[in-house]
């Protein structure tokens, strides 16, 4: 998508991550160009600000040299501790005003300042506190192209840090992490279960031992996850399933637990519009999960984190 | 423990795992001597038979020149498909008798053979089917020590690859493998887990966090783990636990979702006798643990495979 000087952009805005950095040139809600570079915050050219500077000045220099007075907004891990300034949590309930009045200030070398947006704590007593930074733009993004869920809804953010959040009157009230796609990776890459795995993980799935790994997770009693973890093993040294299949079985095992605790705390799930937001790919397999436990999702929604970087932009002030 | 010559030794007997190889010189059941090495199967001086040899000459060439009509037997995953020689896996139910029939000998590269014992399946319908190698043989030493168990018992190995191993007329007729001890060392060394924990871990544990941590896992619902295992993470960023306690949190939770599950499997775990075997420090850990879960252990004993060991060349013929 080459800039189309006939229609001058309106926002630079940064979705700004621990593996990846994405640029979007954005112009009424609508994304014009789209950059990608893999200096996420713990990929950087060089250590520290200047490695912030250098990657924004490699990814977007030219955008701000020929607009300089573009507005500049980033969401995602760029706003934590490791990041190129710390943008402190707000707490549930949140909302895009919210996030907006807390924003945090950063010169960005070339001119503009940057406004980072803050992540989101979930801390209540007797529950464990959780963390987001990113997810709560992009739930912002789904919102404002879909204010028919304001009112109530529950969005899975499917990913290495999964995310199950719940809306109420337009507010993120509150959400839990699952370690999922995280623990497929060091399970696959790290643990005893690698041994067994082919080197390369075939590219075309096996839907029989996926649906091996959800029905075992069906009939989990608490507790024993470890032990169906370790079926990975089993499965294969027994020989009821080929080793190029057991990756599959341990990604629907890990997803069907994800979606058992995930569906229990969302209540009355029937109730709300369900809304999956991320990579198709994931979100499908999410969704084929989901609908083996009885229930479809509303709507698959690819990463809304550009249009959640423009409602945060306008929450701001900085466009109108 | 020097050997003392005035006893000669009867049995030279290998417990030979993955990453450590310990040796015995026995007499009348009793361990004379103990040698250990790193020469796991995993860490042999050099790939393949040739390692194998090495490194049993290593730790034993001396004690088979000096009594050279020595029997040699050995357990563990010396007798995998990646050790000296694969034993086949015998079935459950099995007992001492038929881990001896199912032995298989391989050379030992200094003259006598070596009988290596068979590791155990556990295949049956509508289950997972599990694997050990080498716990079948400390089952055994537990229960040569301990006739009283024969009848029933639980055995709980505690480790990397916990056993909850179950006895019944003297013969193990069920268990269950949970991956507690790997999960514990991939999640703090290869997870983002670990960003926070400090890079030595404490010596003295933080008892308030790791009840925290079984606490968590009493509560649970069925799935709810991988939401948990992150809150290792959000706990520390919340402040409501010091980092250097996060790895506290961490083992509790993984220890007590293992007991939750393996206390529900076990049935009535009041009519039968409770036995952890194991090192004593992580036994104890275990034991703590079962007794804020409301049972205490009837014994606790430290590693039994040389007497296991003892039991397997009485059973096939090469010691009376």
């Amino acid at each position: 998508m080459p800039c189309n000087d006939i229609s001058p952009p309106a926002l630079l805005a940064l979705d700004w991550g621990t593996s990846s950095l994405r640029a979007f040139l954005m112009s009424g809600g609508e994304v014009l160009e789209t950059r990608q570079s893999a200096h996420g915050i713990q990929h950087l050219p060089v250590p520290g600000v200047p490695g912030f500077e250098t990657a924004f000045a490699g990814i977007a220099g030219d955008w701000v040299a020929k607009w300089p007075g573009l507005p500049i907004v980033a969401s995602g891990m760029v706003g934590s501790a490791q990041g190129w300034k710390e943008a402190p949590y707000v707490r549930c309930p949140a909302d895009i005003q919210t996030l907006a009045r807390q924003h945090v200030r950063v010169a960005s070398g070339l001119g503009p300042d940057i406004l980072i947006a803050p992540g989101v704590l979930f801390d209540e007593p007797d529950c464990l506190p959780d963390v987001m930074r990113g997810e709560e733009i992009q739930i912002a993004g789904a919102l404002l192209n879909h204010p028919e869920w304001t009112a109530r809804a529950c969005m899975v953010l499917p990913g290495t840090h999964s995310k199950w959040a719940y809306i109420e009157n337009g507010k993120l009230v509150r959400y839990a992490t699952y370690l999922t796609g995280e623990l497929f990776a060091v399970l696959t890459q790290h643990s005893i279960l690698g041994r067994l795995l082919p080197a390369e993980r075939k590219t075309d799935p096996d839907p029989a031992a996926f649906a091996l790994g959800l029905a075992t997770a069906k009939r989990s009693k608490p507790g024993d996850l470890s032990h169906q973890i370790f079926g990975t093993r089993t499965l294969g040294l027994s020989g009821r399933l080929p080793h190029a299949s057991l990756a599959d079985y341990l990604s629907g095992l890990l997803i069907g637990h994800e979606l058992i605790s995930g569906m229990a705390e969302a209540g009355n799930l029937s109730a709300m519009p369900l809304v999956m937001i991320g990579a198709p790919a994931l979100c499908q397999r999410y969704t084929d999960a989901l609908e083996a436990f009885g229930r479809r999702p509303d709507a698959m929604l690819d990463n809304t984190a550009a249009v959640g970087l423009w409602d945060f932009a306008l929450a701001a002030g900085l466009i109108k």
